[in-house]
């Protein structure tokens, strides 16, 4: 196994317990660029001080991505049963039914991998030169710990060209076109095959538990709908009426059939969700609670100043409709939008349509996303819960 | 009403929609020392255009205090109607029973007041000379909306020297002196005369109903119980242990009068927080559930220094004590500690004792304490949980 020394002081990120090296912080010399795309590697310091064990991608800015600090560590079947072991107890003991990320990268040590577990189903998402040399041995301990029915490889991520891997999508054993996902005893649908990212936002579970309190008998908006999982999961908790908004017809037709099989009313509209807001203005359509979901405007850093524009224009559309002490959630996963940046839309766009606002709470994802302390970018997910008085 | 005119330019503040001005933003002559602090004022930019009407105490660097964005407003007993009636309904929304905090200032556009509501009894706080001034009314306008048995005045802040004002706890009507206070099912004890601040913390229940799906069948310690409210609440979630850490002998006795009375077993153990904790380390002790919700330890900027180290120690403290996989839930409501100060905090202690952490959700304090998005400091609660993995 190769051994990858680090540049004078450039250890004190890893150090401090990150898990990424950058390739400008290797001591790298001809032989490197050479290097398999994946292999796993040895890290040490600049002085020879152990730092751990890693995957190495000499393509990369991001070239190693460490997955232990025993740099003897022996990154084997065992070592993955270990890892996936200690992400299931965690998922397990907190949830009561099988459907819930069950890997999260870093989060979970295991970086360069994502598994969401719908029952008896899998998602699986490789996205790093290393994991994919390795994914034979992912597969085999998920098997050996879970024996799964089906798995579906969702190797179609954009990342995975930056990593000089190919895109595909492929499905391991028997996976139906629909899966029902039960989320706190609501049954919503999703398509693992075709659907947006894994399938389903497990991400957002809790989130949407803290809305309940706020929706009783209240007309509830959930923009960029997906597959309802906001506005079903309103409408058991007690909202008068749900109203679903999205571009996709497939998502929202699944969104209709289980609110269908749950005996929920459900208003779908389908269209782009900026020009949707606006048209329920014009049609003088006013509602309780609105929920604007959106996925990341913001993907990279050059993106920042439309995404902002995008962000508010969204928010400021949704104030628009929100009757008198009306309750907006106002999400975003952009890693490039921090809480406070959304935040001060949040103030500005409330400013500008004459309405006082107060953040009552602040959520993040879910608990089968950890965060890795040292690694910021695990962090993304943002979810204000805010009311709007009159001004 | 005195019209207090801004220094050019010092007006951007306040058109974001903060309340606070300071007095070296205002454009004072030598009559500006002799407004009677707490006085009514209309405030206007440098060109005379409206910026809306507040408070001012010319004593205090935090001159004004904004009330409203009119500059025409009245602050009368209408408005403190208008004001508390929009307070209420938000809680009466939330919560099933009358205990809350129903004002939280600035976040309930009523700068200077904080008012607890334990069933009929209230606890009032005002801190500001303006606020003091309009004392009478605003107690006119509680009782015209709850019509409270009784009152406690707990007007002995520290931050009340600053604006000039006397220290004192005053007893209106009846308050018995153990009040019940019941969170989600849970009851509980406190003191409203002398007790901490107003003699509960609100703030944290979102938290503790959080605690519930990592407590079943666990070992619980709550440090700095107080009056137990975690360590009850985890009992009643399904712990199998449950042990109280405070130094106030008082506290822990409320603790176990109200243990006794839902039948569960609780240990106490009367120390201080740091000494308790390395007490336990000696005598072999372990917890699988460790929550650590300290005071304010950096109550001023100067004393950041200190305060970091005294959180870090505790959090070593703590996780010295957790059993493999077990589960530190970390707080601080010092608000010149932000998140993400504590959170590396965690990281750096969490490494210096071995263990792999997960930071697995991250709370607030609860939609009856509101944060105004232009006011940082209305923002102050942070709770940690996290897992800490065998390294």
């Amino acid at each position: 196994m190769v051994t990858l020394k680090l540049r004078p002081r450039e250890e004190r990120r890893a150090r401090a317990g990150h898990l990424w090296i950058y390739s400008n912080e290797i001591d790298t010399d001809a032989t490197f660029r050479t290097i398999d795309p994946g292999s796993l590697c040895r890290v040490v310091d600049g002085r020879g001080k152990p730092i751990g064990t890693g995957y190495v991608n000499p393509r990369t800015l991001l070239a190693v991505r460490l997955l232990s600090g025993d740099v003897h560590a022996e990154i084997d079947a065992a070592w993955f049963d270990r890892r996936l072991q200690a992400a299931l107890s965690l998922r397990e003991r907190i949830y009561p039914e099988p459907y819930y990320r069950l890997i999260h990268g870093e989060g979970d040590g295991l970086p360069g991998v994502v598994v969401d577990r719908y029952g008896d189903v899998l998602v699986v998402q490789v996205t790093t030169a290393g994991m994919d040399r390795m994914q034979a041995q992912l597969l085999q301990s998920l098997d050996r710990l879970l024996a799964p029915r089906g798995i579906v490889l969702r190797n179609d991520s954009g990342s995975r060209a930056l990593e000089g891997l190919p895109s595909a999508v492929e499905v391991i054993g028997e996976v139906p076109d629909t899966v029902d996902v039960i989320e706190d005893g609501v049954v919503l649908q999703a398509d693992l095959k075709a659907g947006q990212k894994t399938g389903f936002f497990f991400d957002q579970r809790d989130n949407r538990a803290r809305l309940a309190r706020y929706v009783r008998g209240q007309r509830v908006l959930d923009v960029f709908s997906y597959v309802g999982a906001w506005a079903l999961r309103a409408a058991r908790d007690g909202a008068a009426e749900v109203s679903c908004l999205d571009s996709s017809q497939p998502a929202l037709d699944r969104a209709s059939a289980a609110a269908q099989r749950a005996g929920i009313a459900l208003e779908t509209i389908r269209d782009d969700a900026l020009a949707g807001l606006k048209a329920l203005r014009a049609a003088d359509r006013s509602f309780d609670v609105v929920v604007v979901d959106p996925p990341a405007l913001i993907k990279r850093r050059k993106d920042a100043e439309a995404g902002l524009e995008h962000y508010a224009a969204l928010n400021r559309a949704a104030l628009h409709l929100l009757a008198p002490d009306g309750i907006l959630v106002s999400c975003s996963c952009s890693h490039h939008l921090d809480a406070d940046a959304l935040q001060r839309i949040l103030l500005r766009e409330s400013r500008h349509v004459g309405r006082r606002l107060q953040v009552l709470e602040q959520g993040g994802q879910g608990p089968d996303h950890p965060v890795h302390p040292a690694i910021p970018e695990t962090r993304y997910l943002k979810a204000f819960f805010c009311r709007a008085l009159a001004g």
